[in-house]
């Protein structure tokens, strides 16, 4: 946990209600760490990025699932921190992958800015998408009663250490469904969004969990195009978000036959792919059809 | 306006006090739009990023100078959008910029995922960006008192035309502190935090505006690493967020001279660095020293 907060020395102005300010005070603060994390596969630069430190082996094999590199535990045969180039010393921000002998390598060339697949188009974009994705979520039969999701914002944010220092970090959680209660199986936290869900991937890989079906993702904040990408690409059938989606978040969910649920907010929750899953609650009120 | 949103159909659940959910709902979202977008220089693909639709331009015009590639309005010659690749169709998620002959043109072998200022420690990412800024913001003599400071999100948020509709995009404004009250020089939407202030960057590059001394930018959101380097390159003394920063972004901003301000709620704001451009309220309340 260490690594994943820095303090630093603020000044913190508090107005009145008149508009003039109470006393400065000045005083620590915890921060969430950020610091860049170097990819290297066979020792080899792939790739450079921005995250909190901590759980940086499952950053880094969930990084490969989402690139669509990898898909299971046996190609991925080990991770290592390298040390820093910089005068020999451990900076614990490279790690270098080893993949097994017969996993295609990746073509570094290919200049990729912020998601590897973006076509010129959304539908380009979708088709990139498919193309990589090795397992049918669209086939993934669980149903979820609509009050245990809307209740796992909650659970989550229960679960988060970070958050609770220091405001600034999201977070992604894996969730079991199938009992009375959901089952937080893993949660992760980062800076960014992406690279929280990243490490519950690589977590999942590197417990030889992939695909990940008849699960819940839940992540903080929005779903973007991205992390329907990632979820898709792990076999996760349903993705809920604390807040909107996007117009290409949305597509690519049922391009995939992904459940995509957006504002959960533990009174209430938006479907918008994928309505099937979503069943009545416990406590056994019927379902009413949709009426359109 | 059109592009920035999108309409899909959702299921609406509302949850009753009990646990039992009222009948479904079924209607029409408002969504913001995220589309890829290929940025050329010279005809020469070099990355593609998820944005919404709309500025697009200024969105480009602003990477361009984020990536410490151009510096001010002379040397971007021209902006136009290209043909997409599929069928000749016109898709306007293809924009190639035509730089004056003598700007050097970016290593497009480099590999960049996420940022291209990252080192391998903080300190590498932090001395990449302190090699590329053109502008000293340290020497700025800006000072802003804080309670218009603190009134800004407020600001930001009744200018936001997206946001009300969708709930689901990031904002950047621009703003002029020096009279009565804070006048908005430019508003960007996007679902990616970046592309706002790229947008708004961007925009101030095609006024030729840059560097944008005595200016302060309000972002809704965290402040990264990433959103203070753009802020420097541009040349902006003061940059606010609404919710937390990270560590690198606050060592950022002591490196580089710029004033970083997080959690900035109305009522009350934290500063984590350039602590002197923040001085009394106008209600000519006394400012109090600062007790270490």
């Amino acid at each position: 946990m260490a690594r994943m907060t820095q303090r630093r020395k603020i000044h913190r102005f508090q107005l009145d209600g008149a508009g003039a300010e109470n006393p400065v005070r000045y005083k620590e603060d915890v921060l969430a760490a950020e610091e860049p994390l170097e990819i290297r596969i066979g020792g080899t630069s792939f790739a450079v990025t921005m995250r909190t430190p901590g759980d940086d082996f499952d950053l880094v094999a969930g990084f490969l699932v989402s690139e669509g590199i990898i898909r299971e535990q046996a190609e991925l045969v080990s991770l290592r921190f390298c040390s820093g180039e910089k005068d020999g010393i451990q900076t614990f921000n490279v790690v270098d992958a080893q993949l097994r002998p017969d996993v295609p390598l990746p073509d570094t060339k290919r200049h990729v800015y912020t998601s590897s697949s973006c076509g010129i188009c959304g539908t380009d974009s979708i088709d990139a998408v498919r193309k990589t994705i090795h397992y049918d979520v669209s086939l993934d039969g669980l149903r979820v009663p609509v009050d245990l999701l809307a209740g796992l914002p909650d659970r989550l944010r229960e679960a988060q250490a970070v958050f609770d220092r220091t405001g600034g970090v999201h977070a992604a959680g894996l969730f079991r469904m199938d009992g009375s209660e959901p089952e937080l199986l893993c949660l992760r936290e980062d800076v960014g969004r992406h690279n929280a869900v990243d490490k519950v991937v690589g977590w999942a890989l590197r417990q030889d969990l992939l695909p990940l079906t008849g699960l819940v993702l839940q992540v903080s904040g929005r779903a973007s195009f991205e992390l329907v990408q990632k979820a898709a690409l792990a076999g996760i059938p349903v993705l809920s978000a604390v807040s909107a989606p996007s117009s290409l978040a949305v597509d690519l969910a049922l391009g995939t036959g992904l459940t995509l649920v957006g504002f959960s907010r533990g009174h209430s929750l938006n479907v918008y792919a994928g309505r099937e899953r979503v069943i009545g609650s416990r406590a056994g009120v019927p379902e009413v059809a949709a009426s359109a």
